[in-house]
């Protein structure tokens, strides 16, 4: 059996605006690092999207021969506060246990994050820090900042020095900013009391009263700055300069940006190779915000419990749905269109029971078969294009039917190469997995309902009807239906 | 309804050796300690029973109305090496993706432990925290502890002088050791280059060339002796004297002896009020050890694929067995005590079902319910007593079974008592679940063979042998066997 072609790879790099050839510093091994949540409140469904982006991505570089060092961090160091008008005696004389534990807060959205992550498949990180872990590089890079000259002290925090770093070096070179439009349209008024610039940003922030996370500094008692968590754990665990870095298309500017600029300021390296940005989601047309009320959480798209949807929809539709975009466009939620991807999916997943079942003949191998595989490839290969490869997918599957109904000759050849075309595309790299694999009860309930379902027809065959209804209305209790067709009587959940 | 009295609980007190009534420092507030695992390999069956006892706790304390806020660590700071053969310079030259990264060690294990903790239903705590996000704190209180002049530091290490610290304190307290036996006894070499007394222990480690988990700190490139973690993070989040630590009896000397020395030398303060320890595990009645050939992990339990198990227990199955001995016992684990913890869950799970369906006359409440239902309160506030807890819901079964067989008569009023009580204790407080559940099966196969077993009985009573064999042998062949008595029949999973 001849093998498809699996490299190379081709990325759009957001650094040069163009489809790359995608070429390792250290082949086999690849860096790659991804933004991960900020876990004081529930992950958003953007978040789902942009995380199962880069979980295909890991899984593909993985699929084609790459050893890939994945991580993906927890933003951890938060931002509350305590009651500060309860005044510092107070404070200091309620009890620990009594207080607000920031690190409660921590452990709970982290948890509910990894639950969403499992319930859409999305795979482990090899390494998942957390920025209150890597305190000490953290500080260890501001001292090299300031020690470059880039940054200054004012008052316990310190500033990145934004037009001083623009002087020499191309800031605004990923997300195409110029310097002197940002200058005319910020409007930014935090801190200005203290910078230099408005466009400056802090990397270290000094702990006012009342500030319930802060660790000692040499410029006092503070907190990182946001952009610098990433910066330091990407280049411990992945080297000063590595392969990958993902995110969504909202951390492009200014946190990306600022990932740069942090890196050639304290190490003189540009941190990254690629750039990749994953696109939003809008629902129904436009943009999925709170303030919009069409931001449902990942529960509730499963759920249905919210009054933009319909029904509720399984992880895995959803995340077939997401895949069916490339995700450098936007994706739109609807009823209609996750309606739409649940049929997809529910007509591979049948094609899949129906491709295990065929036997082929002692035929040559199809020429067509080996070019569906090699389309598959080179769709990924393309930039990671999922709808592409999918809707090649979709020819398979018309393949199976047709040699299901005997109007296709297929070899045996052909259909133990579209068995393992399957099972690397849809379940490897794509990450499905068949909804009773994901509820966990390992093929019992099938293989008793192929029992219940033969019991039935023979009831109909032998015109026991009374039998027949009987044994429908009691799966219809237990919140199973049965559909009769022609071909004969399916089931499914509802 | 007559309510329980719930309150008060008493424990044993490692340091006093007797039980106590508990009294929190702040209730409603318990602040509970636990030390986790070690992750840098797969966790031990004897660490399960533990965190199955403190979740036990865990969920006691909640039950009877503390707001406990509970801590259990993650151990990842490791002493991985790298190859120092390779020379210094070869190392430096080595791509950092293409070295051993501890972190992704760490990763991977802590995903392991997460996923047998869920297996076995313990809750997550409230704060999980790891002893890399807490270097800071660490060296802050090694040098609170040279400060105060209970540790030297010799060539980039420090160490603990415990015999400077047992000339004012009484190290030894909770272990009951004798400083002049530890010294006639003890063989410990490491590090006697640099110790003042075989006694001392490092709360700091210089780290050799090759080490690979380092940090800054005022005395050269190092990390954490391994006590010092727990007396830092568990100061941090639960104040510097907190309710109630635990962790299984091999921690209590030396770690625990060494985390009170640290945090009295460092902060002048004993910092836990109730010590408890688990008891470990045997074998047949033989030691669980790795060379002893006898240590199955908790997965090899769970499928039976070890030499030592006849086959696999569910994780229900095995909590049930652990808890119904007593923490601070010995757990011996055989094929036959195993079988037996079974027997009694299936009975147990089986009149819950029962009860669920019996209706209850008019009649007054029963003194007999109510006295059952106090009793399972002593138990518990009798030091944790779990197995004469579930001896008193067995009880309860055999009430419940006489009930249904209408030899006992029960009220509305006591069936309610007992569908309560039932909930309360099995399923929150043992943390049983039912096996469907744990399975995520949701109930549909539940259901489906309610009407599968009907429809073999009716094929029975019409002498219709031929299809209630095929239903047997269809169902065998699915996994699920079938088990006739006089009273129907019942299925289960083999």
């Amino acid at each position: 059996m001849s093998t498809p072609k699996k490299l190379p790879f081709h990325l759009t790099n957001t650094l040069s605006r163009k489809k790359e050839e995608f070429t390792p510093l250290n082949p086999p091994h690849v860096g790659l690092y991804v933004c991960g949540p900020t876990v004081y409140s529930d992950v958003h469904l953007g978040n789902v999207r942009s995380f199962t982006t880069f979980d295909v991505l890991y899984r593909w570089l993985s699929h084609i021969g790459y050893t890939v060092r994945y991580v993906r961090n927890i933003t951890d160091v938060g931002h509350l506060v305590d009651d500060v008008d309860a005044g510092e005696d107070k404070i200091a004389k309620r009890a620990r246990l009594e207080q607000l534990e920031p690190m409660e807060i921590v452990q709970k959205y982290t948890n509910g994050f990894h639950d969403v992550m499992r319930l859409f498949n999305v795979r482990n990180p090899s390494i998942e820090p957390t920025a209150t872990a890597h305190l000490i590089e953290q500080i260890g890079m501001v001292q090299r900042i300031i020690d470059n000259g880039y940054a200054y002290v004012v008052n316990g925090s310190v500033y990145f020095d934004v037009p001083k770093f623009a002087a020499k070096h191309n800031y605004g070179e990923l997300s195409g900013r110029r310097i002197d439009e940002l200058l005319t349209n910020t409007r930014d008024t935090e801190g200005m009391d203290e910078k230099r610039s408005p466009l400056d940003f802090a990397i270290w922030k000094k702990a006012e009263a009342g500030h319930l996370m802060h660790w000692p500094s040499p410029w006092g008692e503070g907190f990182p700055g946001w952009h610098l968590e990433c910066s330091v754990m990407s280049t411990k665990y992945l080297g000063m300069t590595f392969d990958i870095h993902g995110g969504g298309m909202d951390l492009k500017f200014p946190h990306h940006e600022c990932e740069i600029a942090q890196s050639v300021a304290a190490d003189g390296q540009a941190p990254v190779r690629y750039w990749m940005h994953g696109n939003m989601l809008t629902v129904n047309g436009r943009k999925m915000a709170k303030s919009e009320g069409n931001g449902f959480t990942p529960e509730e798209l499963v759920t249905g419990n919210h009054k933009l949807l319909e029904r509720g929809y399984s992880a895995m539709t959803v995340r077939f749905f997401m895949l069916q975009s490339h995700y450098a466009s936007t994706l739109d939620f609807s009823n209609a269109a996750l309606q739409a991807a649940e049929k997809g999916l529910e007509k591979m997943m049948a094609a899949v029971v129906t491709l295990a079942a065929l036997k082929g003949g002692d035929g040559p191998a199809s020429a067509e078969v080996a070019a569906l595989e090699q389309a598959c490839y080179d769709a990924m290969n393309d930039d990671l294009n999922t709808p592409i490869m999918i809707a090649h997918l979709f020819d398979g599957v018309r393949m199976i039917n047709s040699a299901n109904d005997g109007k296709l000759a297929l070899s045996r050849e052909d259909i133990a190469r579209l068995n393992g075309l399957f099972n690397a595309m849809l379940f490897d790299v794509l990450g499905m997995r068949k909804e009773e694999e994901a509820r966990g009860d390992d093929g019992a309930l099938e293989g008793v309902m192929r029992l219940i379902i033969e019991m039935r027809s023979e009831a109909k065959a032998t015109r026991n009807f009374a039998l027949s209804d009987r044994i429908r209305d009691q799966l219809a209790a237990v919140g199973i239906s049965i559909k009769d067709s022609k071909e004969g009587s399916t089931w499914d959940r509802k």
